[in-house]
């Protein structure tokens, strides 16, 4: 049986370029408040700051211990499974679920020894399309459409609670895994979505067509797969292979 | 049938001796995002504030329309049910619940038509027992031990965000589909998988191994992404062009 400190080790809170370093401390208390202690800062405005310390309120060792990313890549390292909060609906491909929908995927990941993010996005703006296009999922918490944003510290301590409760609750037994190994992390899959952008170049897939929604639809699809490393081996080998039959094509 | 405003409207917030006029503003937010708008504040230490106003970010009208009481009994007039937010157990003889078991309670006495307060105490020093003691129950948000105390626009945030979620019921639908469209029937799936062996023949991605293990480890893949048709005509595509620059690789 995993214990609560086990399982809260492997849920990290994820900020993306937050304007205010008031918020990052904000949310540093918020997690801690709930047993968590692990957040990735993404191209914070302004950190390491005295007001995050000061919002922290003894969340100290939080902050000192945030990783600090150049990009949401990096910042998803390790990572099997991200969910990204959003406000808005937007014109993006991915299913939009609850807080507490999200919090059962979490901690299944979780339960299975897998690393998961939370992705919150910039205080204003929110999350970018691209950023959203690094998640498995949209998390919409219910609030009115009038007046849809929460204050980006106020959703943090929303995710850390519901998924405490849940995890102080019915600790519903670990689901059965459904890998013989855990899923690829974020660098491992943007690798092969890079791969795989190539080589649809080299085969002339596109034809003239813009290659970006192909690119979305299929990202799309291997999220939902979430490859292990073995099977990414095996795609990487695949699209390897066309590439040297669009080689040979060319220059024979 | 009651609908979510008028419930809404009788269920107010009651912040007792605020210290910070941010914290009031922030609450103020909470409330707002959540569909809520009744804000009672007593002997608050500095309102009106520009302050309250500016992390307000929007929901001016809520502090426009905030009562403000120099004692907790006004604060609570009209309110037949008052649960006091508690971090600590105290001296008090009151029944402890979770935010969950309040909001049960909230919206059954809202439901009869009545009116329902939550009350906050100061950032520091909490409700006091004499300020307990006009509550009917104590709601402990689940804090860990070592690190319990919440913002208080957050521990607002919570209670709003659960009240929130239950007025809108836990008819807890189907979970929202995945898919724009449904997931390919087997029959699709089976021409898929034909196509897919054999542009691997095709590419010579074999190379005299055994295709059968490939191709299993490839279908677990599969299944696991449920295609949908729309999506298979894409991965059709691209076989298709493997297979045609392998074609130009062997003739040409």
């Amino acid at each position: 049986m995993t214990d609560l400190p086990q399982l809260a080790d492997r849920i990290c809170y994820v900020l993306v370029r937050t304007s205010h370093p008031g918020n990052i401390g904000s949310a540093a208390r918020a997690i801690r408040t709930m047993g968590f202690t692990r957040l990735e800062l993404v191209s914070p405005y302004r950190f390491p700051d005295p007001e995050a310390n000061a919002l922290a309120a003894g969340a100290d060792d939080v902050l000192a211990n945030a990783g600090i990313h150049a990009d949401l890549v990096d910042g998803l390292a390790g990572s099997s499974l991200a969910l990204g909060l959003s406000a808005r609906r937007r014109g993006v491909n991915l299913p939009e679920i609850s807080p507490r929908e999200a919090v059962q995927q979490v901690l299944a990941a979780a339960a299975r020894g897998e690393q998961v993010a939370l992705v919150f996005g910039n205080e204003r703006t929110g999350l970018e399309n691209e950023e959203l296009a690094r998640c498995h999922a949209m998390v919409r918490i219910p609030s009115v459409d009038d007046f849809s944003s929460l204050n980006l510290s106020q959703a943090v301590q929303v995710m850390a609670y519901e998924l405490r409760v849940a995890m102080l609750g019915d600790e519903s037994p670990a689901p059965p895994p459904e890998h013989d190994e855990p899923p690829a992390d974020a660098v491992q899959m943007e690798q092969f979505y890079r791969h795989l952008a190539q080589t649809l170049d080299d085969i002339d897939f596109h034809k003239g067509r813009e290659p970006t929604t192909i690119m979305l639809r299929l990202r799309k699809l291997f999220q939902r797969a979430q490859p292990d490393a073995r099977e990414l081996r095996v795609l990487h080998g695949i699209l390897a292979d066309a590439q040297r039959m669009a080689g040979l094509a060319k220059h024979k």
